[in-house]
């Protein structure tokens, strides 16, 4: 399902309505571009395992990404078809798994069985919240600031949607020269991550050839999706949480904060950037 | 618990590491303030409901909050107590709450069974994300421009986390005339939002007298939450989502947004701001 077959909608998902703007004083009526967000169910092989509320764009990316970053699938193949349908009360993301695939959901869901989940995945016990993550093989590939710089400078002109609408979150896969090779946006952070993993696995791109950049701040979830995957180093715009420091720490994951022009801050392997 | 208890975390919840800052091309080692997100497990009558990542600061007022904004708790009374106690893997939140609130509970978690929940409170079907919202009875005190400008410029002050660290969301409660009487910081927006709300509820405060300001976008969850406990104006530094306005111009929600120095954006009910 394609943004624009939305009534109102663009072909970005931004969304036109009437506001008044009060500027220097001075009030006018004018139209502004909103991005939406919409439930969007995610549903294996028949059985609804989660609704997110998500930009409704790339959710093919979307359902891909995050089968892998939350365990589901252990590799793309598991994934056999990806159905996106709209739904009167939000957009149904039928996937067609493998039976292994299926198998670890079930497993997963009994172990829920009569319990519910909030802010984390299906996660209602302290323990389960931080399942064992495997460290990440160790990498050496240098990280130059200055291709860290580029890849900032010409994100902005990748955002469409942010660039409408001043709402959405966006993540990018960067070669290690720092030219930006994808970008996915949302309204949540995660779920921008999410598309974006699943658009690289879907290009056939190597996660330790390049780097993410993520416009927001990095929390321990969004270190977790990408160790997850393979990738071995993240820069985030805004602050990391000290728990995200912990994680990318002791997984190995080179993570750098507040990246702005020339200017890192470096949290975790920071003999990478040089 | 105070953050202070915890070791190598001050009174704000800030934890100090050791960083290597990158800045105009010359690289030092530095001390960081970062903001902490724990697993924090909001269990009612020893049932443990749903864990969430938090910042692991005024607790208590997030856990009347939660309760009350997800509607499990109708009204405070139905809270009789609150122990936070630190756990191995974060922080376990132990309420005792009246059997009317359990009986909820449990047929919310029967209705539930075998199910998990993701990136909503427990929901897993489409039709879960947006029970009814009770509208708010109409309100036409005006809310003006000038308090609202007098009290974005306060918050800074106010938001002791984020101007050690760069990294939490704030939300406030303010006087008609422009005062912030309450803030409560978080690395979750609706963690912060949940926290003021319990704060406000203890406080005694009457949500239809005054209004609320948050450091973040306006989602749709952000909108419910403010509208579930009587909230009738609510003004965000960033972008609202389309869904968000329509929830709000629904509910009689007054909305702006990209509220910064005398700016506004009014989204829902503008003839308020005046």
């Amino acid at each position: 399902m394609k943004p624009e077959t939305i009534p109102g909608v663009d072909e970005t998902g931004a969304q036109r309505l009437d506001v008044r703007v009060r500027r220097d004083g001075s009030v006018s009526e004018a139209q502004d571009w909103l991005a939406d967000e919409v439930p969007v169910a995610l549903i294996f092989n028949g059985i609804s395992h989660a609704v997110m509320l998500a930009t409704p764009s790339d959710l093919e990316d979307f359902a891909l990404g995050f089968g892998l970053t939350e365990g589901l699938l252990a590799r793309a193949d598991e994934l056999y078809g990806v159905d996106v349908q709209p739904d009167p009360a939000g957009v149904r993301i039928e996937m067609e798994v493998s039976s292994a695939c299926f198998a670890r959901l079930k497993d997963k869901r009994r172990s829920m069985a009569g319990r519910t989940g909030c802010g984390l995945c299906g996660t209602e016990s302290l323990e389960q919240v931080e399942p064992p993550l495997r460290p990440l093989a160790p990498c050496t590939t240098p990280l130059s600031p200055p291709a860290i710089a580029a890849a900032l400078r010409a994100m902005p002109s990748h955002q469409a949607l942010q660039q409408r609408t001043g709402a959405t979150h966006a993540a990018a896969w960067c070669s290690l020269a720092g030219d930006v090779l994808l970008v996915r946006e949302d309204v949540g952070r995660h779920n921008a991550l999410d598309k974006l993993v699943g658009a690289m696995v879907e290009a056939g791109i190597d996660p330790r050839d390049g780097f993410c950049c993520i416009t927001s701040r990095a929390s321990v979830e969004m270190v977790r999706k990408a160790v997850a995957i393979g990738i071995t180093a993240l820069v985030a715009v805004s602050a990391p949480t000290s728990r995200a420091v912990a994680t990318a720490r002791r997984a190995g994951l080179a993570l750098a904060g507040f990246a702005r022009r020339d200017d890192l801050v470096l949290y975790s392997d920071a003999d990478r950037f040089r």
